[in-house]
């Protein structure tokens, strides 16, 4: 019986190494060679000990069905491209302005803001070949549900979408529905498509889909609350980022709505939720179940 | 007989519509409905009667294998939204500085830098969501074949990494093979995957692929030699841009380096060579011949 803590940590070894790998100039040439500064910049925004919860959920979601953790490898490396390459583009000045992630100056700080941009640009592109890939899974018809996921789940609909309502927030009161709405899809989002590209590697049918989307939605949901919750109440020592950000900034949040008890009060009926998402599952997901509850107790 | 000018004005018309067609919150909506701001960005940047060459390209070369133009749409669609896509990232401040673009505002003068990089970032995603889908090909097999084959030609080892060099040959002086691979990746990679798509999406054998990439890397050089023959001698009016902005800008160009009248013998040899690629097929491939010469003699 492995615990949670050493299952997400194996699984961060296995997406640092992977990724470790994957970030060469040889393994990234296509038409031509990229520039060795282009791939340091990738690397400095991807290989950045980040505790990789979206591979972790890909993983979790696949292992239902039997999935063996290097089978969804790939997929879980895919995901965390993307999430990155959000990161990268997020700090830019344009953006949120940010200079320190994970306690490393951020991409645009450590090289230049065109190089930032083109390394974010470059790494959803890259993430995209890798699902289309054979190493990915064997049959080309889950390949590209796998790409169809992502895709919804990082574009206008889902990830991007979301930043840009986002920004849009910073100057235009949200009712707190909008506010929940922006939220699904900025974070929410891409953690749906983690968990679903997880269940489409294993097979799931379309009631178990159905029941692991709901499962992430609510984990989606957890998984953004702590995070309003923690910059309100973290360190930036704990955190390895700047906190109290979101007031400073005028974002939106439904801490900075409810205030803190009442948040806390809503993360545990958001994680129940879940939960319950789950029933029809036995301990085959209790990985998943682990790291709903992991959302909402996580201190950094 | 359709004329050449007529067959790139249907292309450009077909692509245009399905473009509309796409770029609407409804047909965007993922898990979330896109906001509006950032679907009215994506068509700005989008819906700008270029004259999506790309596309043309994806046509011809399918055509030369008896795919019909609607079958191509798709594929070609998902080719010009990345082309679209690396305009808008490279027309902002960090990078080129660009505020005109075929005669409009460009993208982060009509929006913002925030929305501009967030236009630009949900293309791309967006292009590969279509080529995951049903409507590009009945076969799933080569619909992951299609996504691999953008992802290389605008990644890190393509379109992407040739960005990256561009900006480092600001600084840098180039030699004349560097200042090739650079234009080989930066440009070329997307005709290549372009015409590459084509013939995947026709089913071309080893041997008519290896031919169709010979033409497409020498037309590839064609187009870029003619874009920067007439940053030097076209007006900013005929171009719907600025022109004489690669000297400005400290560019590094064949044409810089050959002068105007060594260039355009140049030019003339390398239509000559794609058109040499293409010996291998009849009649079925002079759309492809006739943009090669179109790529040479064209006056914007």
């Amino acid at each position: 019986m492995t615990s949670f803590a050493d299952e997400m940590a194996v699984c961060a070894a296995d997406i640092e190494r992977a990724l470790d790998r994957l970030l060469t100039a040889e393994r990234l040439a296509g038409p031509g060679v990229p520039p060795d500064r282009l791939v340091a910049a990738m690397r400095h925004g991807s290989l950045n000990g980040g505790k990789r919860l979206r591979p972790l959920l890909v993983r979790q979601a696949a292992s239902i069905f039997g999935v063996l953790p290097r089978e969804s490898l790939a997929a879980g490396v895919a995901v965390e491209l993307v999430h990155c390459y959000s990161l990268i583009h997020d700090d830019l000045p344009a953006m949120d302005d940010d200079d320190v992630r994970r306690g490393q100056p951020t991409v645009h700080r450590a090289y230049d803001d065109a190089t930032a941009i083109l390394a974010g640009d470059a790494l959803p592109t890259l993430a995209f070949g890798i699902l289309a890939g054979e190493d990915c899974h064997p049959d080309p018809a889950v390949r590209v549900r796998l790409v169809a996921e992502l895709a919804a789940g990082a574009g206008a609909g889902g990830m991007v979408g979301g930043q840009v309502r986002d920004i849009e927030g910073e100057t235009t009161a949200l009712p707190d529905r909008q506010i929940a709405e922006m939220q699904a899809m900025k974070t929410g989002a891409l953690i749906r498509a983690a968990v679903r590209m997880g269940a489409i590697l294993g097979g799931a049918g379309d009631e178990a889909l159905v029941h692991l989307t709901h499962y992430a939605e609510a984990a989606g949901r957890a998984f953004q609350l702590a995070d309003d919750l923690l910059d309100v109440t973290a360190s930036a020592e704990a955190m390895g980022k700047a906190t109290g950000k979101d007031a400073a900034n005028g974002k939106q949040t439904l801490v900075g709505r409810l205030g803190v008890e009442a948040a806390r009060r809503h993360l545990a009926e958001t994680v129940h939720d879940a939960l319950t998402a789950l029933t029809a599952f036995g301990p085959e997901a209790d990985g998943l179940r682990a790291t709903a509850m992991y959302f909402a107790a996580r201190e950094s």
